[in-house]
């Protein structure tokens, strides 16, 4: 396996969980949230796939990860929307390669409308006060909407805060005034789902879902149980096995001491990878069906691993794996989520794809 | 600026930082560790700098790597070590690539002698218990040193453990038990200091240095003082100014709630870009000279932020900047250390590099 760890990404895993959340979404139509790269995982080796799944609306965070994708998709009719707004400097961009702009402000609207233009989605801000009109401004366009006439404006969107806790009281208050305002401007589709909103049931999916973590093989709750598969594994060769002493420490800090006479792996990870350092003391691999405990913290290269109990595997050369269906898990030993260990994945591990493009 | 951050490398602050270990280095040669392409900065944008300020010994992770880098330094005389060990699998790849092993284990050293083979170096374990020859398995070596006869031994190195600590007993007993193996094998150059090693004294530095975080503005420790200046700023455009109201919340979970009536500044960076989500309600940016406090949770793409009193640098178009002279308080705010928030910024950044290559 050589001297690096490599990242193993399933394709075909990605696919059922397209279609397990479009089976969520009902009649809803269901898009794919692909920006930061797809999480990290590949955008352009993953949109194809998601493309001849039925993914017809594609959803990225700037114009240059829309143009990356356009080419992905080989030109096609996709529709790509860029969720950090219009940038007036890169209007032609916009224009050559047909990325829909989705308008959060008022000084947004005014610079679009200037053309040429594509096709521009209104992002309404509905209490996560972050991105979006916020609602004063909402309001004045709901009382003078001509900005809008001459505007291809296909979709009125909003984005859930809570969507992770269904018990949340804002999810409600969010979705109620989406309505109250999107009802009095000019009909469009209307989107406010993203993984957590397709799971918080029909009342919540209108026109278009737009998932992004579901997709990637993880919920948007750390506690809420989902359909979804693993589609990542981060495998890294073991470099070195030995035999530690009791009372011997381990790694940077001594900060492990070992208890009793141990066998331990030094295995080609760390988070020059992508592994989190706050996994240390705390975070584990595979090896083969193993659990090895990772001992002491982890380096920028390397980890150190307690394999007393994974003889046999290791004399198979097996691999130490990370994430993959343990991702949840690892997501709540590093205090993140699962969005993080994914985007948090370094260019360094080769990208391995298993299942058609 | 667009609707995406951009990662600022000053390459002449990381040339002055070079020299500024040469002269902590005293006599020793200053070798530049630029593994995980150079701390997650550009090895290959990096590399021919320090290759004009002197440098001649560097120092990667994997095969892969070293192959990069002679690529990036045109060929050239430089010393290339490749730390993670020997894999005879890329045998050619060293030959060719001319890359020096680093051989960890009596099976790399058989590997190794099998040939064709260029330089290599011997790795001891002195007690951390990560890479390097287990103290018995030197015991061996010096036994019966045949092993070594026809081999081009260039370095016998080791690594400390707890450099960061000037305080920590580890580093005198390393040093101890790397000199008692070092002289009674063959003759070679010694090296023992990372960036903490080099700021131990000369005591540790014996022929060869080889520092990594010092050259990219930060130390070893959190706590102890240094003379290394800033190489990165992490610079992201403030997409949407809002009045928030006393009483609103702000971001995923709505997590904030403001006290106040605020000013708040939503800009295009976040978790996705490698900004820490450990920094959700702690971090900061500078917008200008002011400090901007971060409200509420880093989401992939997004972060909001406090901006009451920037109204001036807002108006002037002000980036909010993230890192720079704040790597280390900011490292700190994340309970990690300035090597993770490096080696983890993503790719999305585009790198813009000031100062001659």
């Amino acid at each position: 396996m050589g001297l690096s760890a490599r990242l193993v990404i399933d394709r075909d895993a990605l696919a059922r969980n397209f279609q397990a959340l479009r089976k969520l979404a009902g009649g809803a139509e269901t898009g794919a949230s692909i920006k930061a790269d797809a999480y990290g995982l590949g955008a352009s080796a993953l949109a194809p796939r998601l493309a001849r799944e039925g993914c017809r609306t594609f959803f990225v965070a700037t114009p240059d990860e829309g143009a990356e994708l356009r080419r992905a998709l080989g030109g096609g009719e996709a529709d790509i929307w860029v969720l950090n707004g219009y940038d007036p400097a890169a209007r032609q961009l916009y224009v050559d390669q047909r990325l829909g702009a989705v308008l959060n402000q008022a000084r947004e609207l005014a610079d679009f409308a200037q053309g040429p233009t594509g096709p521009c989605a209104l992002h309404l801000d509905t209490g996560m006060n972050r991105r979006g009109l916020p609602a004063r401004d909402a309001q004045a366009l709901i009382a003078a909407p001509g900005v809008l006439d001459n505007l291809d404006l296909r979709i009125v969107m909003s984005h859930l805060a809570c969507a992770e806790d269904p018990a949340h009281a804002m999810n409600a208050a969010q979705r109620t005034h989406f309505m109250a305002l999107a009802d009095r401007l000019r009909p469009a589709r209307l989107s406010l789902a993203n993984t957590g909103g397709v799971m918080l049931g029909a009342d919540y999916h209108f026109d278009l879902v737009r998932p992004g973590i579901g997709l990637y093989g993880a919920s948007a709750s750390l506690d809420v149980p989902h359909p979804f598969e693993a589609v990542v594994r981060l495998e890294a060769p073991v470099l070195q096995v030995r035999a530690v002493s009791s009372g011997e420490s381990v790694g940077y800090g001594a900060s492990f001491t070992a208890p009793r006479d141990m066998l331990t792996a030094t295995a080609a990870v760390g988070y020059g990878d992508g592994l989190p350092r706050a996994l240390s003391g705390k975070g584990f691999a595979r090896i083969g069906q193993a659990r090895a405990p990772l001992l002491g913290r982890v380096s920028m290269d390397l980890v150190v691993l307690d394999v007393t109990d994974c003889e046999a595997e290791l004399r198979a050369g097996a691999p130490a794996v990370f994430l993959g269906a343990d991702l949840t898990e690892t997501a709540r030993l590093a205090d993140t989520l699962p969005y993080e260990l994914l985007t948090g994945l370094s260019a360094r591990p080769a990208r391995v794809y298993e299942g058609a493009l």
